[in-house]
């Protein structure tokens, strides 16, 4: 098996529910699109908020959009660090016991008592594209970087959806240490 | 071949000259050494720097002693971004052509005019160990790390001297793409 898929480096972002973006904006507030991300429907917001917990702080961290059910602080471990905060790798919306952490927006502030994770590093597929890769939904993959600090990243969950895209999601510090920039090809070495 | 070794994570730090430090800690200043670092003789001393670029700053970073000939600001890319800099993957001492920066001290500062490194990832060895392992200094292995956010490391230098003790060198980036801290043991794969 050899396949390629696009790289897409995550830094530091919240997803709100509609209810915490009325806290955080005031009542009725709406999320503003300003960039689309490579999955389809999703978005960077305009909307942006200040990351508060008794070790420390982080502002301006970037909403994407849409809304979704429950907020959630996808944080790398270098931030994560900067707040006191030890939070465990995890696959989006699996929220079950992980730590809270303060969001302030301009209207308000969200007291989270969970939410934060480090993202785990993960591949989305359109089912077409994983089948064409003899892929499937929670199959595990290796990814190899190629470059001056080439690594190959091991246990990458493959997330097969009709909404989705082919793209590989890592975030900050494992594109930092991988001196990768996001839209670089990546390659799939092995299940 | 399979061996294994001890993982050192380097936070960011900085070495300085003599002359450098006196220009920081004034006249006739020395370090005072507060923990033994795992190479032998090299120590993280009690003093810290201020570091400042016309993009931002950041405060209280580590100098590690003894002093050496020429000052170096060793940084995770991450925190390269923050202060604004694109500093290269460079071997420790290898400093031609790199971004500038200054260090604040209380005493005074220094305008580096070069000096600032991603520290490229390696492995000390004394020459009986490198030996015992059939590497030679300059070799590149991969060093496998298990776990979680397991990954291969490629690349990874091999530096071979009588006054070394076995131990690999990344960076904070690269421990926490690996949700690795110091002291875990790691092992060489390959060649």
């Amino acid at each position: 098996m050899c396949c390629q898929v696009k790289l897409g480096i995550s830094a530091r972002h919240v997803h709100v529910s509609q209810e915490d973006l009325e806290k955080l904006y005031g009542s009725g507030a709406v999320l503003h699109p300003i960039k689309d991300l490579g999955q389809p429907g999703q978005y960077a917001a305009d909307e942006r908020v200040d990351l508060i917990t008794p070790k420390g702080s982080i502002k301006n961290v970037r909403i994407l959009g849409p809304v979704r059910k429950q907020s959630q602080v996808e944080l790398a471990l270098t931030d994560a660090r900067k707040l006191g905060l030890n939070p465990p790798v995890r696959d989006s919306g699996n929220l079950v016991g992980t730590p809270g952490i303060t969001m302030v927006g301009p209207y308000g502030s969200v007291e989270l008592t969970e939410g934060v994770i480090i993202a785990a590093r993960h591949i989305h597929f359109d089912p077409a594209t994983a089948a064409q890769y003899d892929l499937k939904d929670q199959d595990h993959v290796c990814v190899k970087i190629k470059g001056e600090r080439g690594l190959t990243f091991e246990h990458v969950l493959v997330r097969v959806h009709p909404s989705f895209a082919p793209e590989m999601h890592i975030d900050t510090d494992e594109g930092n240490a991988a001196l990768m920039d996001s839209d670089c090809m990546v390659e799939i070495v092995a299940k």
